[in-house]
């Protein structure tokens, strides 16, 4: 009931926004492609579906992400009177109007903090939630090369209980779902956060300094040892301190794919660890060893190494840490954790949890980059192209081929034969198969149908054309 | 990486914002039931996917849906400079900022301004570029029941040909939709906007008054002739003319399924308008009388109803117009028609088109109250019960279950087995069957498995656990 504007605009930029996308067909038939394919192992894993708004209040948001996620947040602007008011009454008083003033509801962040707040919302939901969501999020981050301010996040979550049991369930999920999207050579690192706090003792660090030793730590991949010394040392660890901290966390490199070498790696690197920490470590550990032991028969047991380095932001994990990592892949493919200290910041009582984030873009991107998609058909299965007949019989015809099951476009303007083939067969269109119509065809009830592939063709009876019978034809063609 | 605050943060409201919904399990599988059947009719038609960002430029929105809507926008805040710069100015300038200084994004508002705008971005779309878009929009509307500020459209659209086949062609795609869905007794309005204009012409109705005529014959529906004339007088046209507008637009009921009495309706008043319009109402009804021969054979041929009085708001359209009704629902469950003059709006040239768009929101409620759903299934294949074995044991048992093609869920803790067996029954839950492992399962390579609707139960060797042998024990039941 919207008046569009019927006059012309005049000429302006049609791209997205900054860091948006459009998605066209062949961009979202690789995207369902592995949606599919999550949902089916996420499903096959127990897990349901969760849908939540796009638009949360801010009071929800705010103060989640840090100060750094605060200001990534996109606020709506208030409407009407919400807007006139503060804006009138900081004129007003001669002031600058404030951010906080304008703005109430703002975008979703991230797929944790909608679940915190539908865990402690709906009653209904059973003792332990299983939850998978698959749905963007949006953040106001500098776009860059395969960073965007639209992406979707994969994340599946067991809420209420902290049993190791949905620990290893959401590693075997991950595990699963990367296997059947045809990753073989990943790593899922596993670490725990007691561990990490526990070499840091033995380390001899301040407890007040932990947190500024595992950032730095974090990034010991990127940065190597050397690297981390001096940051260890410029942020007031003692060069002591920082080496005995280094020599715990180092470990050997396992070559992707062997189970062998990586059960021997992680039982040495247990048994290692377990002689120089405390007794909360101990505890760790023999949580780790617990993890390894029920994922030996998953499908990621094969793929589990401990990596004691591994820190993950650790700010609200509280237990064991996963990351995955790809050969020849800087960054991961996703990562997790158990964290039984946020899902229930909404409600009365703390509510255990631990998660398992897939990151859909870079899953795209890898998979692009090594030809891991497969073979995804784009067009209909027939273009039906016509010439000389009643119009009305064209789409009695496409009718009766769709009722067959097939997906069938019609050439919808009076053409020459030539022109509708080579239409049918063009990118952006690809039709499997042309069907040609003409007097002819319509009065002996057949139709001329090409394969574009191919060449190969047939004149085969209406009634009789489905698709085994156009498979028929295409394979004939050897 | 974001520092999540571990506090517990105040109890504060866990609701979705005003007008938003969060949507658990049971409600995503009957969306998904009908966006999965849109999809496969829509490509069933040739229509591939778009999918748009969430955000568009301000200068992409504004100005196409009339004050009202440019009222409803989603505005997204300027952050850190690009706010503070504004606000920092009106203040020293003395003023009030400006709400179009504050932002120059919002969230999208329909899915045929963004196909507007990709029209004229991507080269290699094709000439006639179908494409079907199931995505959220926002208005910040009044919320009410069945009005949701975030809600999904349905659209399909023909571009780039102005052949009466891409009308019959959307109405056909739309048609098998519904009747795929289980609806059965709907009719598909139809009106031509050049014919409403002649009609206009023929009452002796001022051209200047044609837009003021039609939204009051829009509301003939809700408010009867009387309240149309009233409404008419009211608008300054004088009581024979609104009396002629009237009589010309009137048509009798037709009794929704009797396809003859349809086609006897469609043709008698075709002829009666015929006698009446000028020659560019001749050209409409020529028109019309093509895309109901064109239908004649296609899904939509039995449900398309002359309807003289739909107007559709009128604005863009230029040609055939649609609306689908269905008996005792007031309001309609879709619409659409050619628009020829909008598409063509970001580029340079006119680019013709013709869409119908199904209301997701409007289908679900009538198909839950109408009890059109098949049943659902919500919960896993089976739970994994168990007791006094390895856990290792359950997961390597899972694992195999899960290979084997089922959904399997683990009880994820010890209980005592009729606790575990009562969890998987448990609404929200809704496990098909319970599988039973102990000891002597575990030894007999075996699992005790139990149909939960029926008690039936047997031990079924591990190896020949699938969906076949679910079934089967299920089918026992008798």
């Amino acid at each position: 009931m919207c008046g569009y504007a019927l006059a012309l605009v005049s000429k302006q930029s049609t791209k997205p926004p900054s860091g948006m996308r459009d998605f066209l067909a062949p961009d979202l038939l690789r995207r369902r492609h592995v949606i599919a394919i999550l949902q089916e192992v996420y499903e096959a894993h127990g897990f349901v579906p969760l849908e939540t708004p796009t638009i949360e209040k801010l009071s929800t948001l705010l103060g989640k992400y840090g100060e750094e996620g605060d200001q990534l947040l996109y606020r709506l602007l208030h409407r009407r009177d919400a807007l006139r008011r503060p804006l009138e009454a900081a004129h007003a008083e001669g002031r600058v109007a404030h951010e906080a003033e304008l703005a109430d509801q703002g975008l979703r962040y991230d797929l944790t903090v909608p679940l915190a707040r539908v865990v402690a919302q709906y009653r209904e939901l059973p003792k332990f939630y299983k939850r998978y969501q698959i749905q963007p999020v949006w953040r106001a981050d500098r776009p860059g090369k395969g960073r965007f301010r639209e992406f979707y996040q994969c994340d599946v979550d067991i809420t209420g209980t902290r049993s190791l049991i949905a620990d290893a369930e959401v590693c075997s999920a991950s595990a699963m779902a990367l296997t059947r999207l045809g990753f073989d050579g990943f790593c899922i690192r596993l670490n725990h956060r007691e561990l990490l706090r526990a070499m840091i003792r033995a380390a001899g660090i301040d407890e007040a300094l932990e947190a500024t030793a595992l950032v730095a730590v974090d990034k010991l991949d990127k940065i190597g040892a050397d690297g981390v010394a001096a940051e260890l040392g410029e942020r007031g660890i003692g060069a002591d301190a920082a080496r005995e901290l280094l020599a715990l966390v180092a470990s050997d490199e396992v070559e992707v794919g062997d189970a062998e070498a990586l059960r021997a790696h992680n039982t040495q690197l247990l048994a290692k660890l377990g002689a120089r920490v405390d007794d909360r470590g101990q505890a760790a550990i023999a949580e780790l060893r617990q993890l390894l032991a029920l994922s030996a028969s998953t499908p990621a047991g094969a793929h589990l190494q401990l990596s004691p380095e591994l820190a993950r932001g650790l700010g609200y994990y509280t237990g064991p840490i996963f990351e995955i990592a790809v050969a020849d892949l800087k960054g991961s493919l996703g990562g997790g954790g158990r964290y039984d200290g946020l899902v229930g910041m909404f409600g009365k009582h703390e509510v255990p949890a631990v998660g398992f984030s897939l990151g859909l873009e870079r899953i795209l991107v890898v998979m692009e980059e090594r030809g891991m998609f497969p073979t995804l058909g784009l067009g209909p299965d027939l273009m039906l192209c016509w010439l000389d007949v009643d119009q009305a019989e064209v789409l009695r015809v496409a009718a009766q081929l769709r009722a067959a099951g097939l997906a069938v476009e019609v050439f919808p303007e009076a053409a020459k034969l030539g022109k509708q083939l080579q239409y049918a067969d063009a990118d952006g269109v690809k039709a499997r198969f042309a069907g040609i119509l003409g007097e002819r065809e319509l009065g002996d009830g057949v139709l001329a149908v090409k394969h574009l592939a191919s060449g190969q063709q047939a004149k085969i009876p209406l009634a009789q054309i489905d698709r085994a019978r156009l498979d028929a034809l295409a394979a004939s063609d050897s």
